[in-house]
């Protein structure tokens, strides 16, 4: 297997930085062939601006969704992009890790999103009627493929638990996990999450550490979230929302779109 | 009253752009004093990294939390970050207006609160104990002040409706609005959100520009989302878990948060 890790923590020597050692070390043992993007390290360019798009007229006001479509169309993305571009084609998994910074991610990878994720890319794909809404949730480029977060949280896990103040962690975590990972086609494991990090000593790394090694074992073959497909019935198109009758009467909000019937 | 509208789109010739010039003429011609943190004009730096704390010993890991803290204590943080501080201690009202880019805000805005949020200004405010966690999440640095989302999204409003496939708005702006504006003590108010802005004819603008001028009007007194405060008697310390039998029998998730006794 090919696995992508897009790593976003500006300090190499971190936890999430022997995380990330732990897992590519794993992976590698494994027999799987890695490949890192160190966002800080290649010192990435976080904003989308008139510079991603170098074709667009210089006197006309940029609309990001045009410029987008038409540079990815005539292969005129910046480079940094295309080489992100092809490093998603190229790998059969993908993970994120990123310490939780005010409930997200870091603007770094935000970035990283916003630029790469280009029109007819991840996003534009397919035909829109009355009985498909595009490829997206569900088909897409990204089908077929699998992606996962390692996240590290400075808070209590009871703070991010189904009644903590912070929200549930799915919940905080699905806008990524269903709104750009499952979005473009990714089927998307449960996330692997690290809390109170700051209050980390040895016997906790080492219990993680093994954690972390066993979802690396298991990366290939464990049970992605059921999120819903969109054009497979459950939705109403083109209001894409739920079909009467599915998820009642118990989910609400973010976890209607998870098929709990299908839940592991 | 004193507004700071902190303004995330790369083009000032767009509806964003046009959005904004109808919300400070309407707040000026109210009589209130505004100023503008255009993110992009001004080359706002969205990473945090190394570069943000100067004093940080050369050969030492960076930690983003105490290496904040110090800098902030110290008066060291970088000029573009103090001056940000010092403008949302200046403003008795915060807009943040942006685009929905992947269900969230852009990556400059993103990093904006990564960098103005210092530790012991937005965060790590107060005494931690069995009685008070710390001052947030009703109270804070910036308590007695209220906070609004101006939000431009492509999709359907449909499609962010409570059974959309997007995941209700509400939900989708929750991390922000609590977990970033109602954290560090704002009262938040209900969102201002545009929807399929890329099919806006001019109708649908003026439209859209007399409800913004209507909102603008009541920014000083329309309430507030009624969230629950966390350090008088709704959570248990330190487990920061909504107290048994609040909240029940109807909300979940993020609404838990919301305290539907007192809603409008």
């Amino acid at each position: 297997m090919k696995v992508l890790l897009v790593f976003a923590h500006p300090e190499r020597r971190s936890l999430n930085g022997a995380l990330r050692d732990v897992a590519v070390a794993e992976l590698e043992a494994q027999g799987h062939e890695v490949r890192v993007t160190d966002l800080y390290a290649e010192g990435w360019k976080s904003e989308v601006d008139r510079a991603d798009f170098p074709n667009w007229p210089r006197d006309e006001g940029l609309r990001v969704g045009t410029a987008s479509k038409k540079s990815f169309e005539a292969g005129n993305l910046t480079d940094d992009v295309k080489a992100e571009i092809e490093k998603l084609l190229w790998a059969d998994t993908l993970i994120l890790q990123f310490p939780l910074w005010w409930y997200t991610m870091p603007a770094i990878l935000k970035g990283w999103v916003d630029r790469v994720y280009a029109y007819g890319f991840a996003y534009g794909v397919g035909e829109h009627s009355d009985r498909r809404w595009g490829e997206r949730f569900g088909e897409g480029t990204l089908a077929g493929k699998r992606a996962m977060l390692i996240v590290t949280a400075g808070g209590w896990e009871e703070h991010y638990s189904a009644r903590g103040i912070n929200g549930p962690i799915e919940d905080l975590l699905f806008p990524i996990n269903h709104g750009i990972l499952y979005y473009p086609g990714y089927d998307v494991l449960p996330s692997f999450v690290v809390y109170q990090v700051d209050r980390f000593q040895p016997a906790d790394f080492e219990r993680v550490a093994e954690q972390l090694r066993g979802r690396m074992q298991t990366l290939e073959t464990s049970g992605p979230i059921p999120y819903r497909r969109q054009n497979f019935g459950d939705y109403l198109i083109p209001g894409m929302t739920l079909r009467p009758g599915l998820g009642e009467p118990e989910a609400r909000g973010f976890a209607l779109h998870v098929d709990a019937g299908t839940a592991e």
